[in-house]
């Protein structure tokens, strides 16, 4: 028996019919999975026999169409259930599985967003979870009747306010405010309410919320950002990261970079679990692995491929030979940092165009994996031994199949090798993850 | 067998441990009921036994805290679930009820708003209702960066435009936009995708909504409003209203009143259901059934009780006997219109001060009423037949005490007389309400 302290966290990676663009093709996934909400049933259900952490979602607040010329269509997620929506309901179907969402602190008003991810703890018993984006997509703006999405900096300046407001409100009774003495008639006790008060450069906003404290204190909180912005504020306040490592050594760096960040804020590492996402496609054999990925692959139209990364660069490759080298730019040429990462890449690896947009198809960045389940945690548990990761984000290609093989083969073999619970701990997600009940603001 | 678009319609009026401000106290209830998810899944269980309609939460931005000098408290929905996550939840584990919240047109954003109901419309299966307020609270303002909660006409002005706009956001999407061929790799089809590009006093909203068509078309349009702004708007877009009525009279003028209104607007008027809110004790036997309602008048604290009449009525009532007559007002005095009510209501009557507040401290304003089955079912049957309510929003003082009370003693003797349903008509709340699922503004 290890100890349940080193072992290895896992989050389920929420996308309709899987993450792969051309996954609601494949014969594994669900094709409406988008509007089915008995398919992510279904799928929390398999994540919660995987004895997962935790659901996660990510969220967009634009469609998010990516047109190609003849109408064909790559996305599979671009009209679906919003996210905190369906893991209200997912809540009510699961019993120890934690829930994180994703929520804008650039779209959203504090006291709402405090309001509602607090009753999703009480809802769920203790497994809500907050991943505070600022929102990356500057179209976003035109559907909130605001003229320009804000900058960076901006955005991040906010968000610092609106976390802080909101942990404020999550402190806004303490645990044992409510005495209901049926008796007396006494209902609360209100030296135990506490009203926030706040008023700073973004809001002002009075409080006391009106959600009683809830069942983990407050919700675990995530973040992603991977900017300079992003780990400070993650090693000041994250309780879980989802980082984007698309290499080992990428994964370590990052690692030891938002760690090492801790102690200046006063925080011991191991309240905060970094958990890069882990885009996996396994199979009994490697082989058979190797297939599963090509046919996948060759599920992506061209069309759908060259239209990716036409948006993704932002260059014209129509007249080039999607089966040539992908195409040197001219000297001089402006263009933007992912850009210049997504040549890099094709230059450095010798890839074609074809090539170029599998690369970026399914795992978007994220680590990109095939091979058998001793394969898969082989490279699992060297991310986890060497400082690159306490646990990962799996991202299954297709959806539900691909969580279906990674619980039915990869999980075995995790518990095999003692790296990974063979029961849930507890029945919150702080208990599932280690983490503290945090004290109250209040606390004397 | 009557005829089923002419049976008695009903909602089941959400609050914690009931709607009575003792409710708390009383041993049929459960005292910790406002984070106690289980007990909502009862209560939405036996609704649903019950072949309500729907469940309905009303909504308040605020704590909403009402503080006694010695530290008596009078909420026991102070501090509870956030109603919108709440129904998300109870859409999981119920098949037919329909699930009605509140949301604000002054402190939500239209985009998230028409997301967040189209999903649920989505997670439920088809019942998603939306209750339109623009919230009559002026304190909300403070918990939301507002230097000023806005004035009502403005309020219904914001109102309007952002119906519109969620009316619109709302068929982005064709029933049959999504095509999803695998064979061809076609997701969707581009001409069945509406683009708001909303431009307006309020809101500038591009759209398309993010959400695929839900399954009723759209969810169904609740409003409540009494005001004269508020019966023009439920006239010309609301599909049901939660009336307020405290006698037949009343409740028969607002009935005609907004009915008669619809016309103006090309309106049908069976395409809105009027359902006034119905506070109701109900027991085997008429003395039954008084005790019960007195006994739940007794567990009310004079404190609690002289506290919740100031408040309402903005006068200082200490040093007056609370079992001596209701006191005359010093002439000229400026008092508010509610007050006036409170104070012409007691005068009339000749009330004590205690019994004053006894009047609204369980149906608030809401017809109020004791009685055997057949006592209850004898109004209800008034009401119906003589043009003062399509349905009612059933207000039990205690849960689920009360609420089983109703399901075992009324229900049944509604259907013996033919008034109500024996088993759901369909599977959407349109179904069950005998609404006409929306053509979409796009369609020729």
């Amino acid at each position: 028996m290890s100890d349940p302290a080193r072992q290895i966290k896992l989050g389920m990676f929420l996308r309709p019919a899987g993450h792969h663009l051309a996954a609601w093709r494949h014969p594994q996934s669900q094709a409406d999975a988008g509007v089915n909400f008995r398919h992510f049933v279904e799928v929390a259900r398999t994540a919660e026999r995987g004895l997962f952490d935790m659901l996660f979602s990510a969220d967009s607040a634009t469609a998010n169409a990516v047109f190609t010329e003849n109408g064909l269509r790559r996305m599979h997620y671009v009209a679906w259930i919003e996210p905190f929506t369906l893991l209200a309901g997912l809540a009510a179907v699961t019993t120890h599985i934690g829930l994180a969402c994703t929520a804008s602190t650039t779209y959203e008003e504090p006291f709402s967003l405090a309001r509602k991810f607090a009753s999703l703890d009480h809802v769920s018993g203790g497994r809500a979870a907050w991943n505070l984006v600022t929102t990356g997509n500057h179209t976003a703006a035109q559907n909130f009747s605001r003229g320009e999405h804000p900058a960076k900096t901006q955005r991040y300046r906010r968000a610092r306010e609106f976390a802080d407001v909101v942990l404020g409100l999550w402190d806004s009774w303490d645990d044992d405010a409510f005495i209901r003495d049926r008796e007396s008639g006494i209902y609360f006790d209100p030296k135990k309410m506490h009203t926030l008060a706040h008023s700073g450069e973004h809001f002002d906003v009075m409080g006391p919320l009106n959600v009683a404290r809830s069942p983990q204190g407050r919700p675990v909180l995530v973040q992603a950002g991977a900017s300079e912005d992003g780990m400070e504020l993650a090693a000041e306040t994250a309780e879980v990261v989802f980082a984007a490592a698309p290499t080992f050594e990428e994964g370590r760096a990052f690692y030891s970079d938002v760690k090492g960040r801790m102690a200046r804020h006063g925080r011991d590492p191991d309240g905060l679990k970094i958990m890069p996402g882990f885009f996996i496609t396994v199979a009994r054999s490697r082989d058979e692995a190797k297939e599963k990925h090509a046919y996948l692959q060759s599920l992506l139209h061209p069309e759908v491929g060259l239209a990716l990364l036409e948006q993704r660069t932002g260059l014209d490759l129509a007249g080039h030979d999607v089966d040539g080298p992908f195409p040197e730019l001219p000297p001089g040429e402006v263009i933007s940092s992912r850009a210049t990462l997504i040549r890099d890449m094709a230059m450095k690896d010798g890839l074609t165009i074809r090539q170029t947009w599998e690369r970026i198809a399914g795992g978007r960045g994220h680590f990109d994996f095939h091979g058998s389940p001793s394969d898969v945690v082989d490279v699992m548990e060297h991310w986890f031994r060497n400082g690159a990761a306490d646990g990962f984000n799996i991202m299954p290609p297709v959806m539900p199949g691909g969580l279906d093989d990674f619980v039915e083969l990869v999980v075995p073999e995790l518990q095999r090798r003692g790296l990974y619970r063979t029961r849930y701990e507890g029945s919150t997600l702080r208990d599932h993850l280690g983490l503290k009940r945090p004290v109250s603001r209040y606390a004397t």
